[in-house]
């Protein structure tokens, strides 16, 4: 498709193309069932095929343990915030950014929570060492954020928490590399970066924790319900999760597995951060070297003027939705998943380009 | 599309063939954007304008008065079962069906609800008139369901509560017909039978019912935070507004409105129960006849045998998603807003012909 453009928008964001046109091709009918997905029941032979193998999927990517459940909620990481205290019990949080902010008030609103590291003060540009964590052994879990989607900060490896449960908000950086699944109690993300489209939240759960699940709770809100009914209690969003299935598949597929999409994901990110350590300090990143993600890349021009004009001329070349988010302001590429190695590479000439042209 | 089948399903549903159309042809570029509906900021310009225009849609269809909101959340009709009472206070319920019954469960599980009526011990066979409810005036909210879909009832007119707000879930015959919005404090309906796919629920909410809603609440479910956010308080699903916003303008353009949409209904109905009452008792009718279904039409044949062998003969006409639910048994066929007159008119004739067949 010609007219398709460099999209790097930071979520919902761009999906890969044969995966839409797989979407486009079968949603009058999927093969042989005269039906689109849209209008089967979730309880048909036809969607529960598709179900059980987007959780197939996910759970021969992630190499998920047996121990682990796969579900697929609704109401974004924002209902996660609430089910996650509402379920386990008293967190702390590893604050590297705004989405981890903003778990913990919806934690401390909802009964109480600290912090067991707040990069507030520092303008979210890192993530903490394992001897800079202040953790309370009574704590019931351990919240961090694996990739800051507006900052973007990403963690290298996971914190190290003993025996408490580590629970991960992985919304923006889910199946851009192998992660050790077993050292996490939970690991949850909505769809919109790089598993589907918003509206599907996937939560990988280990089943001793299904146990704290109080019966007072909201039945939706309730993971061991959840789990029992294997993400059935109600409708599930059957679109979203077909979606879902087709990009694991993709990334199965045509990447050929998390270690190829994690090779693929530095080389991309690399061609970036490259062009902004050789920019002579025109391009300023936000994160610290060792905290750089490799899906949101995020940068500063000299000026709030330049900023925009990069986002101008960039346009002009169809590099679009590179404007950073307000809090932060400057540049934001992100470049999840299923973003073309050639779009990047468009993108690294144009700021090459545009440094040249624009240096003093 | 010659391989289409006739979809009786109860929900997921059958959509207009118009509208898959048109979402196949922008599935990888809305006109002149270049990237998927999926693939947007749900903050971009032309986001913004597909969540206006779903929501201006509903305005004009149901003539929704200015002191009402429309939202779009998620979580289905589950969550809203949750949500209302935790938002409302303590309410009285009309239970007419299955889904009456599981509202009434959750809202007692939360903090305590009563019945104003209940078909239970009746099996759910017809929706109450207004001097068998048994009102509490102190009551914060009574709840309704327009259309048990289960079961096929549905009320002619709302039930007569007075002062106190009424609560209504309209998931199974959104925008069937047109509505007196005046008379509700609130409207949801989960919109995968009318309304698009699932994973999004439409929420008409009087603004004076906003102000009950507790900062102590979880923030997702806070009607008037998702209110002040207009539904953008996180991520919406975007894909599932965009398609309701589809839908919207089918109704619109192609059916002509509320007044027609209910003709047409009634019209479509009416060749089924016509065929039900000309069988001299071969087909058994579910609902009493002032409680009948313009959208589910429920029945008995006169053995489980010849229940399963006419599901079984009609799946060779592809007639399909005919059995009925469960917890009722026997057929039933869900002519909903998207079902063609002339797919009905194959059942009917099926009914007849069948009815011939194997009558004694």
């Amino acid at each position: 498709m010609s007219d398709r453009v460099h999209n790097f928008a930071a979520g919902p964001a761009i999906m890969p193309e044969s995966v839409l046109a797989q979407i486009r091709d079968e949603m009058l009918s999927l093969p042989g069932l005269g039906m689109s997905v849209m209008e089967i029941s979730h309880r048909s032979a036809e969607f529960k095929a598709i179900h059980a193998a987007a959780q197939t999927n996910i759970r021969e990517l992630l190499k998920v343990p047996d121990n682990y459940e796969v579900l697929f909620l609704q109401g974004g990481s924002r209902l996660q915030f609430a089910m996650i205290p509402m379920n386990l019990g008293i967190g702390q949080y590893i604050v590297t950014g705004t989405w981890g902010k903003k778990a913990l008030e919806e934690a401390k609103n909802l009964g109480g929570a600290g912090a067991a590291w707040n990069g507030s003060e520092q303008g979210f540009v890192r993530f903490p060492s394992d001897d800079e964590l202040d953790l309370d052994p009574a704590a019931q879990f351990v919240h961090v954020t694996s990739n800051e989607t507006i900052q973007g900060v990403q963690f290298g490896q996971e914190p190290a928490v003993g025996d408490i449960p580590l629970v991960c908000d992985c919304s923006s950086d889910f199946m851009c590399r192998p992660l050790p699944i077993e050292k996490y109690g939970m690991i949850y993300a909505c769809a919109q970066k790089n598993a589907g489209p918003a509206g599907v939240t996937v939560v990988i759960i280990r089943k001793d924790l299904l146990e704290r699940s109080s019966t007072s709770l909201p039945s939706y809100m309730n993971y061991q319900i959840q789990a029992e009914n294997d993400s059935m209690y109600n409708t599930p969003p059957t679109f979203g999760i077909y979606v879902i299935k087709l990009i694991g598949d993709w990334l199965r597929d045509s990447v050929g597995g998390l270690e190829k999409m994690r090779e693929l994901n530095r080389q991309k990110s690399a061609l970036l951060y490259d062009a902004i350590d050789k920019s002579a300090g025109f391009y300023k990143p936000h994160a610290a070297a060792d905290s750089r993600s490799l899906m949101n890349v995020v940068f500063n021009l000299p000026s709030e003027e330049l900023d925009s004009k990069f986002v101008a001329e960039a346009a002009k070349q169809q590099l679009v939705n590179l404007k950073g988010h307000r809090s932060v302001g400057g540049i934001r590429a992100s470049v999840y998943n299923a973003m073309p190695l050639a779009s990047v590479e468009v993108l690294r000439d144009f700021m090459i380009a545009f440094h040249q042209e624009h240096q003093a």
